[in-house]
């Protein structure tokens, strides 16, 4: 069943397996054996049910006997997996350099010892952060914090930009008596009436704080409270974006307008706008691109109006557009203040500018700040990248996915319409949200594993080992699917 | 250098050494070769002050060669820990049950493939929880959710019980047209002007929503926005609590009534009290103990106002108090409707009643929802708890501990004062915080690692292996210390 780095030559095209595993311990194909969820999944998913709300559980995994591009269930259904696990799987499963990281004698102090980051790092923490996170560290950037998840790293991004928002209005002396106390019950203007600026559609997590940013879905909000800070709108645009040129530059001058507007409007209201931040591709919200001039102009906004420029790339960094982080893809020497991360990248956090770092101690700290074990991962991750190129295999994967993707939607114009996308992180529209659901179920059954976003959007997220010849396997799958749906 | 499973026989109590080590792989004592922070401490400080603020950091430290209750930093000082990375260490450094989990071939998968555990979870997942958290389940609770870490499960608690009160303000009926479109854009009615009821110095951490009912220190707190949410009085009682019973009592019925009245007056604010939460001893923010019977009254408050009643156990939890849970003092069948953990349990997460679990998928939600391969270091850890006794064992060095430091604040009485402690949950005040400081630099330069919390308080947060000769140790080093600023 496996197969073990295949040589690259004698490519053929097959219809119903892929034909060969160029990956190192990749599978050759899906193999489904029950409906999904299976029984085992069913009895496992009532067991959880006792203990927690499964209403989202999809089923459940067999992680030992997964590999590569290729999920296995544990009624022994094997999925070619173009999800993984919600775009935060980098390298494909049990990738043998991570796992030899694990038997590595040397590493396991880091996994049974998890130090107070904050205070007590341990030697390696350094080296470890120049090896793994500062060697793909953002145009302009030389300083970064982890943390332990995408919300936190958001959350602390945002204290980042209110801290230095904060000390820039006092002229860099220290907080008054009445900042301090009164910053104890809450109020102002210890605790100052600031804002951050989001857009329509945005994902940025669900704690509080990033909750009050995030606008792409009634159910996650709904009864939690929130702030009243301002929503500009995020550009609606017509796909391929090439060939709206000019009706797409029309929308996001309109965007681009009314966020300036809104920072004006909330400075007069008393809620200025610390910071701005945005998605280089929204992604919950829908997969909502945008072109590199409106993302160039909005940093310009920002600076004008003296916002931090918070770059969320959780879910486009990593490699996933076909270059490390989304934003390189605007080509800007000073893209952002802040840029935070998490899934692909393993551990949570964020880079920031020089200005950005808090004044003081434990003003960004909490107990754990990360986990020095996924550093180890990540750096392994990167070697892989570099080593197997896969940067440019993303590259390779994305123009034959948007291109098959493009020829679907001509052949399905009823079914099918704006597919997007930049590397191998690719949408498609469903003309409703029914037949999409419908769609990912029948292309499961067949053994390839999507997502939705969006009201009516499938989403590709397949890890950075996701060949050409996995995305052909996948086209003639889906076009099999969309038929039924003629 | 090590010493390995010595018979408990024969102890003699010395003055400057362990008289031995009953710990597998525990260290017989300190040994100090530098000042700390050493020359190689303070050279990886500025490597690191490249990347971070670096103002937090003590010392770097040598993870590989600490052992059981003995860190060890780069420079080869070898401290006796007290501290324990703030208060996060079960079981001491390298537990060889915890080694041996690493090296288990069967345990690799769950270290290289992190799921996405709210859509796939691993087959073992359910098993796992069972044997680890649901093993230690708070009296009335059956049902947990894992999260990353102290401040995202806070974050969910509170999350938890505002959709838990909505939708019996609702009836338990859909939410309206209203509810749905206002929420996205952060407005009432969707994003209810709910509020959560917190205590005067309180820690429940530090990210918006946390922060907002963290009243310990002006630093936390400064510069970031806030919610207008009420701030009860937190008992400051007289220590040793058993010869102040009659003051306490009434210092305790004086915060209850404030509390009641609170919870009306922000109810007639049109910001109803959704949930109230606490620490069953207030810990970063000094130590702050109350009696089982403010708290038993306290829940039946929270209970007549329809409040949901949440004790945060982040950092009392997993057994330093004597007790698994530190709320397990009070005797309550029924303690809480919350339990939230992190720290020593490894995972984030809470606890809660069958009544607080979300009504829908995706509301109480995050790509990681925690990390599996924490939960099986949890399942070890608990079994060593077990099978050592480890719950007798810090109520034995608990007692030795605070009835030490009884006797030392009799000694010194302009120095030392109001002890206090549960198990080896123990806290001791210095005259001021300059003095603290002072001490607690002298006592580690002898070896010994402690903490401050508070405005002058030292507290004693060792792991649960931290045996009645390491108290001796400790008391005596403590004492010769404090003879110094006699």
């Amino acid at each position: 069943r496996l197969f073990k780095l295949v040589s690259a030559s004698g490519c053929r095209q097959v219809s119903k397996a892929a034909a060969k595993a160029e990956v190192e311990f990749d599978y050759d194909g899906p193999s489904m054996k029950t409906t999904v969820p299976g029984p085992r999944s069913q009895a496992l998913t009532k067991q959880l049910g006792e203990i927690q709300n499964v209403a989202a559980v999809n089923f459940f995994c067999n992680y030992e006997e997964s590999r590569g591009n290729y999920l296995v269930d544990v009624d022994g259904n094997r999925m070619l997996d173009v999800y993984t696990q919600i775009s935060s799987i980098p390298i494909g499963y049990n990738h043998p350099a991570l796992l030899k990281l694990v038997t590595n004698p040397n590493n396991m102090s880091a996994f049974v010892n998890r130090p107070a980051l904050g205070i007590l790092p341990p030697e390696n923490f350094p080296d470890k952060l120049t090896e793994s996170l500062l060697s793909v560290a953002p145009s302009g950037m030389s300083r970064v914090q982890t943390m332990a998840c995408g919300s936190c790293s958001n959350e602390n991004a945002y204290k980042a930009m209110f801290i230095t928002y904060r000390n820039k209005e006092r002229g860099y002396s220290a907080p008054s008596v009445e900042d301090n106390t009164s910053c104890m019950i809450n109020q102002a203007p210890g605790c100052p009436d600031l804002s951050i600026l989001s857009f329509m559609g945005a994902f940025h997590g669900r704690t509080l704080g990033c909750l009050a940013t995030t606008h792409s879905k009634a159910i996650h909000k709904l009864d939690v409270p929130s702030f009243d800070w301002p929503i500009a709108p995020f550009p609606t645009l017509q796909y391929p974006l090439e060939e709206f040129v000019r009706e797409n530059a029309q929308e996001e001058a309109r965007c681009l307008e009314e966020t300036e507007d809104l920072i004006v409007k909330w400075r007069q209201k008393g809620k200025p706008v610390a910071g701005i931040v945005i998605e280089p591709i929204q992604a919950e919200g829908g997969d909502n691109h945008a072109s590199a001039d409106f993302f160039i102009k909005l940093r310009k906004i920002a600076t004008k109006h003296g916002c931090a420029f918070h770059v969320d790339e959780v879910q486009t960094g990593g490699g996933s557009t076909g270059k490390f982080w989304a934003h390189e893809h605007w080509g800007m020497d000073d893209p952002a203040d802040i840029v935070s991360f998490s899934k692909k990248l393993l551990t949570g956090g964020f880079y920031h500018k020089d200005e950005l770092q808090a004044d003081k101690p434990y003003r960004i700290f909490n107990t754990w700040m990360g986990d020095p074990s996924k550093n180890l991962f990540l750096c392994e991750v990167l070697n892989v990248i570099r080593k197997e190129n896969l940067l440019d295999e993303v590259a390779r994967s994305g123009k034959a996915l948007l291109n098959g993707l493009y020829a679907l939607q001509v052949q399905y114009p009823g079914l099918l319409s704006r597919a997007r996308g930049q590397g191998t992180f690719c949408a498609i529209d469903v003309c409703d949200d029914a037949t999409r659901d419908k769609i990912l179920v029948r292309t499961r059954d067949k053994g390839i594993l999507l997502g939705g976003c969006g009201q009516q959007s499938i989403r590709f997220r397949p890890s950075l080992v996701f060949k050409e010849y996995h995305v052909h396997f996948f086209l003639n799958v889906f076009n099999d699917v969309l038929a039924e749906f003629k």
